[in-house]
């Protein structure tokens, strides 16, 4: 069995190339070609901790994956991160154990980012003067990063709640070569932003709808479970297209859910990734449009990241 | 974190030591003391495989295990064992891996011979005359092991549908101290035997009710998922008291499950190993009875058998 620790997997990982499969990987899934049992749940209360156990399979590899991932609140105290965890590939043909990826929870961030990397490739109108994200951690970084080879804009503007996260994103944005704006006003950000990422934990909407121009796309990917939102639902039901990873998922608990429950997208066609990317043109039909990405996370990503970084 | 092969995992296995936290994972299992979501299954049609991830967690415990367990059937052809498997630890106060224990299933199989055991403390009459073992597999040599510490017979019938099986059993429980008979008449057996284990993967009835003689015990393992059964319903209704793992798996697709659908078992109380336990007493009232025990297999299980191999 091939053992792999963090920087042996960060060696490994082309972006470009695991963008491919993702691709192959949410048509797969919107094509029901793909094996992924209910998400397992486990909880711990003293530690401020919880657990997800998620397994998938594509028809017809040769390799079936699960992902252990944590999260623990009270980590960061300690001097550990928050998030843990790892990946294991099996053998489709014998189930023996191939691969064990120590990643500590990094294939899920960027996995993650490399979604709302797609989702950029489908959803992002022509002209965009400045790009926002909301939030500074992690997947702000990470999907700032990404954002870099498919949208030329190196204008950002930052939210957060932080004046010293503010900074330190700051430092981080301008190091990848943004001239950046820092605010804790997110209708400010709104004002000057037409691509916009939300990527906080937030359990109450942090982007208003008034403040959003005609044009503007938003992906949404902090709401991972039930209670989280970052987008009022008004917000939500202004959007004239409706872009999700998994139409099940996100109308269950991701950023749609609660204007979904509410009636409020009862005249929205919502198209998944793998669906749109088939029709293979830009999801949004002008420029006027604003169009939202809601992304959940789907098990297949976790099976097409382990292929791209085994196979190299 | 802690790597262990197979013979470094058996080079720690202390039947004694963790038939007592099995014990005490039944009995916080009954109490509700267990998070234990629900079971992932996968499957690998061309490759006659299928996979299945548990999870577990006992309250306050400093660990969590998760368990991949597969079964591939082409696999003996090629030389390699059916069963495929391995079980992982992480801290419940952190998230982080702790332990990867390479067991090629062989926990999964210790786990449910020494819950065998248990129910044979549980359930044995006093007089037993020779140990009845059907299926000449793994399960039935694991289990006729692990029962010499609790039943001191050492006469044993064994049923198989292979000579040449058979005859390897013979020399493997001669070798254990046993005088074996052989059969293929699972009749014949039953009017020999007191104590009877199946460990079929049966999915017809091969114990019929009419030969059962009064005061008997059995231990039915094989049947785990729906359409698998060992004894004919009838025989399973005939039973004066069921032993069960798990009330709600047991009825779901556990050997009396299909007794329990078809309304036979109205009249039974059902109790789960944990709650006996508790009870402290023999669970047969008298020497006369019929018990029976259904074995489906817990998580807790799996979280015990790794708590005791890592504790030595």
């Amino acid at each position: 069995m091939i053992i792999l620790n963090k920087q042996q997997i960060l060696d490994k990982f082309d972006a470009d190339a695991i963008t491919l499969l993702l691709k192959e990987g949410f048509i797969a899934f919107s094509q029901q070609q793909v094996q992924l049992p209910p998400v397992q749940h486990l909880w711990f209360e003293p530690a401020n901790g919880d657990c997800c156990i998620k397994s998938g399979y594509l028809q017809g590899d040769s390799l079936f994956v699960v992902k252990v991932s944590a999260g623990f609140y009270h980590n960061p105290a300690q001097g550990l991160a928050s998030n843990q965890g790892l990946m294991m590939a099996f053998s489709a043909q014998t189930g023996e154990p191939q691969a064990l990826l120590l990643d500590e929870g990094w294939l899920t961030a960027l996995r993650t980012a490399l979604a709302g990397r797609i989702a950029a490739e489908l959803c992002a109108p022509q002209h965009i003067s400045a790009i926002g994200i909301v939030g500074t951690g992690m997947q702000a970084r990470l999907h700032l990063m990404h954002l870099k080879n498919v949208i030329s804009c190196r204008q950002v503007w930052v939210w957060g709640r932080s004046e010293a996260a503010l900074e330190e994103y700051r430092q981080y944005a301008q190091a990848a070569g943004f001239e950046v704006n820092t605010t804790q006003d997110a209708a400010e950000l709104a004002r000057h932003c037409q691509f916009i990422v939300t990527t906080t934990p937030s359990r109450e909407a942090i982007l208003p709808a008034a403040d959003i121009q005609p044009g503007t796309h938003i992906t949404a990917v902090g709401a991972d479970g039930t209670g989280k939102h970052e987008l009022a639902p008004e917000l939500v039901a202004k959007a004239d297209k409706i872009l999700v990873d998994s139409l099940a998922q996100c109308t269950e608990f991701g950023e749609i859910s609660l204007a979904f429950q509410q009636g409020l997208l009862a005249q929205h066609a919502l198209v998944e990734i793998g669906t749109a990317l088939l029709q293979n043109r830009p999801f949004r039909d002008n420029q006027q449009q604003i169009t939202l990405t809601d992304l959940t996370g789907l098990g297949i990503q976790d099976v097409q990241i382990v292929k791209g970084i085994l196979m190299r």
